[in-house]
């Protein structure tokens, strides 16, 4: 059974924005755009997964490590801005709010996301009490997830499949870079920034792809059979736009079981932790019975 | 006289498409459409302001940050991708070729904006050679001037201000964001990884902020009075389009006045430097001959 966290995600939301207010002279619509959409509910998964991950490594490390995990949300934040952009996958509403673009206008929406994609660099290095060569080593888990080879090329691809049947390995290969790369990062800058040894580092990395995965199929599956309300985004939308699915690609039933194999794997990846990392395994077993 | 460094512009090219090409399992079709605008025929001033920089404080030096100078170019260019978009300035042309939307498409176009600023980051943190605090401060100069208060807050400035009359402050102010941000950061960066001492850096940021002023000054004026053959694009565009500038704010006479002065503080700031700071004296001279 999973404790949400409450009081960590306070504080999470309290400091990103005031990192976000420490940005000077800066254009004031262009600030308004960035808050709108980093505030905007998010449920705030990677900089926990950051935090937990620190925490699994040392006991009560994860607050230490609050600003850059805050960074990590500004990056997850700027790629739901330009994924949503009319070029892309045009969505009027994220979160049963409407979009940036729709607010702000299509320029200032794009604007928006590069300025908040720059400034998760920015906040990274405000990251205080780690060394400089650890910090920069977590700074780049966070970089290559984000780029060409993760994040970006992912919704690349994405677009590309749009009305086209792929095959499995291609869509897992997909989600590992669209969705997978940046849970991986903040997990592995986590342990990194905790000091991790180079086996709980890989420990937490196998979790992290597993998370990765079962979050992507259940998701999947809520597009399929969730509650419109308690998603605040309308159902079914991948099927209508043909969208290739775990659901789609398999079945409802082959995808549970595939979500359910992904958490096996991640519990399994943890037993060499005690009791330090049960906030992660509650959280990716909590995957298995989200309702948004 | 500027005698133009062809061989250091051959080494950032090649650099560039090495550090590219570091990227491994990326989308195809957006490492192509990084390279296409990376490789399209830049005059690479910032990685060279950059270089020159370095020299001038630690002479021969310059080489040594080719890799960070090469991030600053990424950084350029994939605000040059998203400043030509069509939610932005919507250019059909860039340096006589087609802008990056009209060969890849809108989507790419956002997309491969968004792996260059990305990959920027991450190519900063190859540099070699240099400690990490100091790498680290560097990469701050970098961050900051990217942001919303620099080259992002200057571009929304710019939108806001379309068929608007502003006045001359405002006009300074939005390009000291939009363009002169990265010559500074440029330029500091350089100073700051070759060691430099506070009072040169102070020194070399007078220069830098006078140069970005001059450049963009003497832009204004050739979109007035310049070739398109040279210039590889429409001239006159800002009068047609109502933009205000130096030229139509003041006078062409009073622009070449201003962009005079400019030149003469930015040699005036290099004047504890000897002849290890002439490339950055006969780059800042240049800027009132040139002609593209």
């Amino acid at each position: 059974m999973l404790e949400i966290p409450e009081e960590r995600i306070e504080k999470i939301n309290a400091h990103l924005l005031s990192e976000l207010h420490e940005t000077v002279g800066a254009n004031e619509k262009m600030m308004q755009a960035m808050e709108y959409s980093l505030m905007a509910g998010g449920k705030r998964i990677r900089p926990l997964l950051l935090m937990a991950a620190a925490d699994a490594i040392k006991k009560g490390s994860g607050e230490n490590f609050l600003t850059f995990a805050c960074a990590v949300e500004m990056i997850h934040t700027y790629s739901l801005i330009h994924d949503d952009l009319p070029a892309m996958d045009n969505d009027d509403y994220r979160r049963g709010k409407l979009t940036n673009h729709k607010v702000f206008g299509e320029a200032n929406a794009i604007l928006a996301g590069d300025a908040l994609l720059t400034l998760a660099f920015e906040v990274m290095l405000r990251q205080k009490n780690v060394r400089s060569s650890i910090l920069m080593a977590a700074v780049e888990e966070a970089a290559v997830a984000a780029g060409a080879s993760g994040m970006v090329g992912g919704q690349a691809t994405d677009l590309e499949s749009e009305g086209k049947k792929i095959d499995l390995p291609t869509l897992k290969k997909m989600h590992l870079c669209k969705t997978g790369a940046l849970f991986r990062a903040s997990i592995r800058a986590g342990a990194i920034l905790a000091g991790a040894s180079s086996d709980r580092l890989n420990a937490l990395t196998r979790y992290a792809e597993n998370f990765g995965l079962a979050f992507q199929i259940t998701d999947d599956i809520l597009d399929f059979v969730g509650d419109e309300k308690n998603l605040g985004k309308p159902v079914g939308s991948d099927e209508r736009n043909q969208k290739s699915t775990y659901v789609t690609l398999t079945s409802l039933e082959e995808a549970k079981k595939l979500s359910e194999e992904a958490v096996a794997d991640a519990l399994e990846a943890l037993k060499i932790f005690g009791d330090e990392a049960d906030f992660l395994r509650d959280l990716v077993k909590f995957l298995l019975e989200r309702k948004k």
